[in-house]
């Protein structure tokens, strides 16, 4: 398997609304890109200090997989309508596993 | 369920022994806390560039039990003799799914 994870921070204007918006548009594209095999996200909990608010977990077959996922025209509009309007910055890893 | 994700880079000086041994030692907590229900890690598979270059990703049945993980004594070992002398930026997100 291959695994997808980035980590995000929100610009401090973001508002409630654009987060939930990052959410729900994320989630529909289980449903649309076949590739993934499992998809989880969610706000951080804050349960620690000092951490990024936001994680996306996506797990796929291959790294073939991951990259259909990647470049998907309705994940780059997510990208650009959604997460760049209120991006602060990002941290992310692939690995296989 | 409760997921642990954290997201590494590097010193520059660090060297691929150091950094195998973290792989190793933070392997062997999934023998030793029994909390842990997953455990996945890796290198960045090198796909994108500007990556963090290690991941973590730990599930758990909830917060409690991450919490037990997150203080365990063979955790806090790892990270003060694998992990800290080796750091260069840490990035991380807990989550409920």
């Amino acid at each position: 398997m291959f695994r997808h994870v980035v980590l995000f921070t929100w610009v401090e204007e973001a508002t409630d609304a654009q987060k939930a918006a990052v959410v729900t548009e994320l989630s529909r594209l289980t449903e649309i890109i076949p590739e993934i095999r499992a998809y989880t996200l969610g706000s951080d909990a804050g349960v620690n200090p000092g951490n990024h608010e936001f994680a996306v977990v996506a797990d796929f077959d291959s790294v073939d997989d991951y990259l259909v996922y990647r470049d998907h025209p309705e994940h780059q509009a997510v990208i650009a309508e959604h997460i760049k309007p209120i991006l602060a910055s990002r941290a992310a890893v692939q690995f296989a596993f």
